[in-house]
């Protein structure tokens, strides 16, 4: 097993580990500690507007000289949207949070306003990034061809093997297979079946199997036997979120880090209930609410907008039964350091092994 | 990375290598060609009459004098049974049935005959069976210690670390640490949260790490390479079942061979539509039309009664939209050879990555 190889020479990084972007957590401070590192930071910019993405590129490239990735959303707008249902749901989200004193704002037809990775590819470009991950499908072809004249690597990420093939396909230059571990949002983009939930144990070596690009792990890797794990089946690199959730540079509020701190391996689950997208996180009060209520849960991301208000009060409040609480299933090993020191002992936890 | 370890010393086996006993398709065959190749076969007799069971142990032992493990069900049986459930769900069965042009056979509350591990105790003595491994549950501790004092090996099952503390608690010499990708059944057996769905990745190390004894890899392994992460993440070894599937020792017929050499990834969920517990297994018209119908299923071993002789009848059929059809996230790996040869490929496969 290398440290180098063809992942790390395209990305140009010394190692191939990756920072999984994780929006809402992720800071470009926390970007910039694991990219001067050596690894690959991700900043997660998927949704925002245009100019404050420009704003968070712009901060974290004062941070860091080295490459870094931007992750965007590549989903679609749904087509039409049932009014009924979201009129339904912020109902019982209004009287959800009365019941447990968290602040409410009402939000109306008119106040969604969605921003697509389309709109921020301008500010991608007069940003110069080099390094473009996304989640939740597949980049245009337009968008992709622009981007490549340019050079920028693209790492798309796939949660099965039909995904990693689509993805291929469309002309990425690696492919982050997302197993079932893997905490936040799931990148599932394909419908013609259930929702993927595949194990690493089976997703990463299938998915090598079936693409010629590098293929990076991501999902419940948190120690250097978890890389080497990752290595064994035919990952190039792994892309690690969850240990950073209670880095120094997290942007998570206390609540939050103590949840992940106590979660136990069976403390999390999938939930629709805060993005209408599947994510893990620790189950809290507003998924177990929001699930049994019965209420058919609008699409991502109609249902983030929603709920997105609540989140915010929660956060400030400090009330974690309020908060998404997103995780893997180890994320209780995250350690309360700084990004640089969480890098550099999983860094040396995985070159012990290296030989072994 | 060694082939020889705590477990080996302990088990008595050259390598540590377990085949699943897989309830239905496990043949005395199969088990004896894995443990007379160095490997331990595991031979299922879970709910079968205890004169059965003696059968399969006494072929098992004709055909290898090597170790082989039996495995039983440690589940307790429901305190309480719902009759009208039980009367609805046979209705809809035989409804469904007629449909599909499968013969379909009535249960009475008298034709239910459920034999527990206890039942077969006698037999495991009579028999001098020295390794005993199980699922579903914990062993009762008068069982324990009777089979403590032959000097019987126990090997429990866990897919959650609860569940991993509460077997060693109780006395079993090693633990199969079950992931999400395994196909068949779940062996949970704690209620004070949801199923556990933890994939293999984040499962092995937290159950390594609250354990002192040794820890078998179960779920989605296929080749050296999943070998080699499974000690990677501090297993000391692995089970492997699917793999099994499409051997030539194997009972599964035709259209069961079939589908699993066709399944995709994506082709499996679990299921408690055929027994009543979780299962995973390959998505078919079955599972889709019990779980469509709202009814609610009966636990195990109920359910498993009801669908016994439609599983039976399918099987003679060759309908495959009425078998169980169990495999994991990797089944489609499964080769059609000996069992001999699947095990001794499987270890040459490892081997080639020992020094990797």
């Amino acid at each position: 097993m290398e440290l180098t190889n063809q992942l790390t020479q395209q990305l140009a990084v010394r190692y191939p580990i990756i920072q999984a972007p994780m929006l809402g957590i992720t800071t470009p401070e926390m970007v910039a500690a694991v990219s001067n590192a050596g690894g690959l930071g991700s900043l997660p910019i998927g949704g925002l507007a245009p100019e404050k993405a420009r704003q968070l590129i712009r901060k974290t490239k004062s941070l860091t000289g080295k490459p870094f990735a931007v992750n965007l959303f590549a989903h679609t707008l749904p087509t039409e949207v049932d009014w009924d249902s979201v009129e339904k749901m912020q109902h019982f989200l209004e009287e959800l949070c009365a019941k447990y004193g968290v602040t409410f704002s009402r939000f109306s037809e008119e106040d969604f306003t969605f921003y697509t990775y389309q709109d921020q590819l301008e500010v991608l470009q007069e940003e110069e990034v080099g390094i473009v991950s996304f989640t939740f499908g597949l980049l245009d072809s337009l968008s992709i061809a622009l981007l490549h004249k340019r050079d920028v690597k693209l790492i798309g990420t796939a949660t099965c093997v039909e995904e990693a093939i689509l993805l291929e396909e469309s002309g990425v230059d690696m492919i982050s297979a997302q197993g079932i571990e893997a905490g936040g949002h799931r990148g599932s983009f394909t419908s013609n079946h259930p929702l993927p939930m595949i194990g690493s144990m089976t997703l990463i070596p299938q998915v090598v199997q079936s693409v010629k690009v590098p293929v990076v792990a991501a999902g419940g890797i948190s120690d250097g036997m978890g890389i080497k794990a990752a290595f064994s089946l035919g990952a190039q690199g792994v892309q690690v979120g969850s240990l950073f959730l209670r880095s120094h540079e997290s942007a998570a509020n206390e609540a939050y880090k103590e949840s992940i701190l106590h979660s136990k391996d069976t403390d999390t689950a999938l939930t629709r209930s805060f993005s209408g997208r599947w994510a893990r996180g620790v189950v809290n009060q507003f998924m177990k609410s929001v699930e049994a209520s019965g209420l058919s849960i609008p699409p991502y991301p109609v249902q983030n907008s929603l709920t997105a208000a609540i989140r915010a009060s929660a956060k400030k409040q400090g009330k974690k039964d309020f908060l998404s609480l997103w995780g893997g299933q180890a994320a209780s090993k995250a350690p309360a350091k700084s990004s640089r020191e969480i890098f550099d002992e999983l860094l040396s936890s995985f070159r012990i092994l290296l030989n072994g």
